[in-house]
């Protein structure tokens, strides 16, 4: 059991109350974090990226503001990671060189987090907590016990969180697969000892609480994958999964093993996941089953599996790749079945659907369909959900994970099994929920909001920045360099270069229209141009604007420059 | 009976085929334009739009390219419409002035396409040629039959169309409704009759090729309309639906009759389009059930339904702005619900995501699922599909409307009627399906493609151009303007403007090392560069990347601008 060193600082007066702050993953699918307080002590859960909306030009991904915990950095026990997906974790190098903070998940999950961490910010070196599933550790006044959960990756949990004010039970994200692929259920017994306690508040993941029913089991896909072996005995076989579902990939192993196939896996983290997997002991696998990509295609058709990453169209992936005709490996063509062992994640439907569209230009059988079992969601159904709830039984209940309309779903689902609607909260990133002798209040707010990244280059980006983005995307932009001597008159050519300007018209017209618009501009301007250029510019913009209008009904941004001779250099 | 002048034209010789070549549609959903062609005949059946891709900065639509039509304008003999959506009838404006042939379709079908003429081509007149289902019309080689269709618009029509090479069969967009609103049923009798005499070939909708089972009828959205203002007694009820099922909006007047409630209309098209139907006896309403928009506030909640525009959650729509607050007449809150009618068009989830998530934010209730029986597609399914193969027992089969996907499912549906592959002919957009003697081969193509159409600028849009605005989107543009004297001497400030660009280090310090950047560059190229002001721009933006590459790791595009004093305007 790990132990901080918060134990020696006082314990937190009669006036504390818990306070639980979502700083993301409320009212959006994505950047999860958690923040919980009592007293001195401040436990952070979870330090996720969500990836952006088409809108973000230029942004690569979205992570949490985390300004309210640089400002408490020293309360801070510790970062607990509930599972190893990049919602949960992602944001972690950004994020926990500036805490500095221990960070506490299961094995798999540190050793995802370590492969992000050692790729974006490799001179930080984490001070790792790794614990198992029924471990219990005090993070100052929280003692948190991780709770085996089954979700899409291996080694989740969640967390049975004893504080001052009661018990607080945090799903993660969480399914109730029967029969997960590495026998390890999700921890019935636990959830309901701490019901039996009493439970002062449940967070649950509403990610699915649209969803009617029961999420079927991981083992259909693997059923599905060997009813594809069987019926496609002589085509090449070629699959499409998440990386991080090692459970799938396992099966995969397994199928391809019993029908005497090779696999070769494609796409970096594909490859990078199995080999951390086998590392930590997830993936058992013969040496002799795996064959390098480079040596795929020799393989005969009927002897060989490819698994490969792009179940979500991503460019650049291994299948979009293929589906491309670019793969420096796998050539694929009408002896091929591709098979895509995924849904797509909202947002990600076009993409995937052009991908399908290319192999089916390229003669490949593609089966992608939902009815075909190719695919077994993470996370709990509705039933799944009212049977969490029935057996924690919580006083309070918030809905974790989800745009409104899961929370509202989920909120709606807790109602129907007897909670009171007083007693179920739906907050949004930012807000606080106060507990205090059993009495829960949501008042006021902390920081909370996104911080976008672009490329390698961290930083907040600005509105004004996205809005320009987002300007020149629709319009384009029409550059003028215009060159005035101390008297306000023309001294050289005036220069006009465009990007992303469509027109319809004659350039030559349009062009001969725009310089006699600057002339106009400079004309009734006059001598007062080499005083106050800034006018000048603003009379040049307005006119340009006018002509392009008229002439092309176009809108470019119009980006004059003007410089005056004899102004000499000053500012550098 | 419309009857054009090509009669009088020798018929087609001996050595004649007919050619059937799709110009939009196909390997894609929208912009549906198909062309016949036999001997010195051209019959023209729609002329749609599709709404661009995201990465189609600032495209208002998408056309088909029709230069092949445009080559040959005076063989054709008319346009033939199927019904009114946009994808069959929008690129009209663009298409049918530079054509100049008659227009046919039913009196819907016309109503909605005059629509769009006299908003986007005012001055244009254009021939119509009304006709009704059942009737027949000669356009040179072809007799085209107008069959009944049912779909989600009234006054459909599929076609049966004879051809000195066999009839030809185009279901147009269909399915086989049971229970139609208006009692107007899909005309199994006209495909069953054509299939007793023989059917050389046959198009037929593949849009929901991949669904299993029957669409259901569109009576059931009528249902649950019923439900709702059953249950819900005393709230205020908003009803987001396309404006052109006619049908759906008969629906809504008629339970909201029948519950004692008014109707406001909201949207622009939603008015115009109830309005045209009404006048064309298409809905049936009794005029004291609607009243004004601005009216809409004065009404007791129970005794309203608001049906409005933006089920698709596009921007500036009646329930986008009634989501943001912003709407002038109706303004949201707690007593009000709200029910989507219709399912998001794929490539809409997420703007409809995002409208939902704000209605509950404002607290609404909000219904939207499937499951709730809020939408019934106007595309048949895989059952239905399965049907008109059997009716219509052609020779061959061409799957028409639809990505790859969803050709190649429909193409295996036939298949699995007993068509054999050999006869079953999946096209892309341009090429030639070419049928002589009972033989049917694919060879050869025309010009096809796309015409980006932006704003009401017309022309056809550069791949250049669109790559340029995808650079300006992700990375912003940086701007220089440099003067220089005719020793290649600095003569003038450098001028410096950025767009879009974000950067993570000082400004000060990154301007700073711009600025040494372009004084080496000119100090390298010396006295040349006011010989080759092109080669010292080269320079500088070679030098100038790489320092902002080395600073900020950003990527904008650099446009730099060396004006040379001396020369004086030639150009202009």
């Amino acid at each position: 059991m790990a132990r901080t060193k918060s134990r020696k600082r006082k314990p937190a007066g009669a006036s504390a109350e818990l306070r639980f702050i979502p700083l993301g993953g409320f009212g959006e699918i994505g950047k999860n974090m958690l923040v919980f307080e009592y007293g001195e002590d401040i436990l952070v859960v979870d330090s996720g990226l969500k990836f952006p909306d088409e809108e973000m030009f230029g942004i690569d991904f979205v992570i949490p503001d985390v300004s309210y915990l640089l400002e408490n950095r020293d309360r801070i026990r510790g970062i607990v990671l509930t599972h190893g997906h990049e919602d949960h974790t992602g944001s972690l190098p950004f994020v926990l060189p500036r805490l500095d903070v221990p960070l506490y998940g299961t094995a798999l999950t540190l050793g995802l987090a370590m492969g992000k961490l050692s790729e974006f910010a490799p001179s930080y070196e984490p001070e790792l907590k790794e614990v198992r599933a029924g471990e219990t550790v005090e993070l100052g006044a929280f003692r948190v016990r991780f709770v085996s959960v089954c979700h899409s990756i291996p080694d989740g949990v969640g967390l049975i969180i004893e504080t001052p004010e009661g018990i607080v039970v945090h799903t993660g994200d969480f399914k109730l697969d029967p029969t997960p692929i590495d026998g390890r259920l999700t921890d019935y017994n636990a959830f309901a000892e701490a019901g039996k306690k009493g439970v002062r508040l449940l967070l649950s993941d509403s990610t699915n609480a649209e969803r009617p029913g029961y999420t079927p089991s991981e083992n259909i896909v693997g059923k599905s994958f060997e009813q594809i072996l069987r019926l496609h005995r002589n085509r090449r076989i070629v699959i499409a999964a998440f990386a991080s579902n090692i459970h799938r990939t396992q099966q995969i192993f397994d199928a391809a093993a019993r029908f005497n196939r090779k696999v070769a896996l494609l796409g970096r983290s594909m490859v990078s996941n199995v080999e951390l997997a086998r590392r930590l002991g997830y993936i058992q696998v013969n040496e002799d089953l795996l064959v390098p990509a480079g040596e795929a295609e020799r393989i005969p058709a009927n002897r060989l599996v490819v698994l490969t990453t792009g179940s979500q169209g991503e460019p650049f992936s291994g299948l979009v790749l293929m589906s491309k005709g670019e793969h420096r490996h796998i050539l694929l063509g009408p002896k091929d079945l591709v098979a895509i062992f995924a849904t797509p994640i909202p947002g990600n439907e076009k993409l995937v659907s052009r991908t399908i569209d290319r192999l089916f230009a390229l003669g490949c059988e593609v089966i992608y369909d939902r009815e075909q079992h190719v695919h077994a969601s993470g996370h709990a159904s509705q039933e799944e959900l009212k049977m969490m709830l029935s057996m924690v039984k919580p006083q309070f209940f918030v809905p974790v994970h989800g745009e409104r309309r899961h929370q509202h779903r989920h909120a709606q689902l807790a109602v129907e099994m007897g909670l009171s609607e007083a007693n179920v909260h739906i907050l949004q990133n930012g807000d606080i929920l106060r507990i205090h002798r059993g009495k829960a209040q949501i008042k006021g707010s902390v920081a909370s909001g996104i911080v976008l990244v672009d490329g390698l280059a961290l930083g907040e980006m600005k509105g004004s920045v996205l809005k320009e983005r987002r300007e020149l995307a629709e319009d384009g932009v029409l550059v003028l360099s215009v060159v005035l001597d101390e008297e306000g008159k023309l001294a050289g050519e005036i220069r006009l270069e465009s990007r992303g300007f469509i027109h319809s018209t004659d350039a030559k017209e349009l062009y001969e229209e725009i310089h006699k618009a600057v002339m106009k501009a400079i004309g009734s301007t006059g001598e007062k141009a080499a005083q106050d250029p800034e006018q000048l510019e603003t009379r040049i913009k307005g006119r340009v604007r006018e002509v392009i209008r008229r002439l092309t009904r176009g809108t470019p941004n119009v980006v004059p420059m003007v410089t005056i001779l004899g102004k000499k250099e000053e500012s550098a």
